[in-house]
């Protein structure tokens, strides 16, 4: 999809938005990519951060995937509003073992009041990305307070 | 529901399960009730799991779901098995604000090759909890290795 | 939940609503209870909405897990509001096989601008309901037109 | 994703199976393509599938992208499986009217024990094709009796 952003400042307000979650900050997650439509996470392997099987926990994983999708929304958003998540879904694919690992979330329909983009986690590996990982997400758009 | 649970030994099997899940560690969960087909868990709320808006991040929310949902899957599985997450999904129903937040999983379908269990997210409020969440989980009965 | 219905003509709007449905026609189904909050509906087994294992279509069950949802959120509107679904998400936890089936839908969360409900399936027997689908449904107030 | 399907007489056994699902008859939808892990299916517009706005009901939708997915999780398995669906979940983003619909399933991820498929709904216009539905459905496999 080839969407044009209504906000000009779009970029830096969404570096900020992922600065002001203290979540991306207690995992040390990084923002990576963002353009119209879509949101790039990476996030390296910690030992806090995973399940009793030794694999990333599926709430990371949606948490991610979840800040992925959400801010992709906020891209096509004009200045002044933002979004809140309605509900998510997640498929878990694939184990999440890896050294590092990827969060894509890309707006599969935007809306005036409502926007929903899909989420991919994928485990970066030396011979290619592996899917760990889906999401559907909802979005509803608010007005930002002054 | 009155379930009875198959393995004699549930409840310090999911008291240990809950304990080698690193990021319950992180977020500071407590394991906090455990009863056939059931598992309740609190969280305090804490500045390092919160999204932008200054509300509890969706995806805290839900991987204590998540957990809370496993593990209560986990409570009717005989000795040997575990679960894996196939997928969940959650709704958001009311701002996540509150000083300390509930969640309980309850099994609402046991089954030899899949669980699956709704949660609920509360905040905990003086004159009663509010609703903040629900969410529905599939998990996939695997075996432990030895 | 004990709700209070806005539209003192919620009776009548709901059944008007239902008959509207040519879906719900063509399944034959029947509109079985109404109460603030809360649809009934109630079918019967027939070849025609089968898969090809024999049992109710999946789809069948979800479109009136659906209904029953979606009109559930409209007993509560006010008049001149009605509801578009935004999402849903259904499991199926057992064999759908009976002469007649119950499909049960709840407001979980109303909402000025989104109402979240909860659906429950049911062969009716001889012995009891059975429990064969659960279904978590968004949808978003819309106004009517004149 | 190129898949290599397991049962040399995949086509057939999906034919075949499609024409056993007794809703796809009282729908009257047809089966237009199937190749690895694909299955295309197209609906025209009928009075007795709409909802209460004029639109096509979200649970013809479902059932759909239902059959779409489930056969395509069909088409990569062995002689002898089959698949029930343990959930789907579905979004509409935007209202079902046209004339015709087109109807794709995808494996996202083919498993042993579970397979994932996504699905598109489109309504078929004269300048294109438009983007109506979305669904991710989760399906085990089973063995069929002899």
């Amino acid at each position: 999809m080839n969407y044009q952003p209504k906000n000009p400042d779009y970029i830096p307000h969404i570096q900020d938005a992922f600065a002001r979650q203290g979540l991306m900050q207690t995992f040390r997650a990084e923002l990576q990519g963002i353009s119209p439509g879509q949101v790039v996470i990476e996030q390296d392997f910690a030992e806090g951060l995973l399940q009793q099987h030794g694999g990333l926990h599926g709430g990371v994983i949606a948490a991610l995937l979840d800040t992925a999708c959400g801010l992709s929304a906020v891209t096509l958003l004009p200045a002044g509003q933002g979004i809140l998540t309605i509900e998510f879904k997640t498929n878990f694919l694939s184990p999440g073992s890896a050294e590092r690992f990827r969060f894509v979330g890309n707006v599969l329909k935007p809306g005036r009041r409502v926007t929903v983009s899909e989420g991919r986690a994928y485990a970066i590996g030396k011979t290619g990305d592996k899917l760990i990982a889906s999401m559907t997400a909802t979005m509803m758009t608010i007005d930002l307070k002054g």
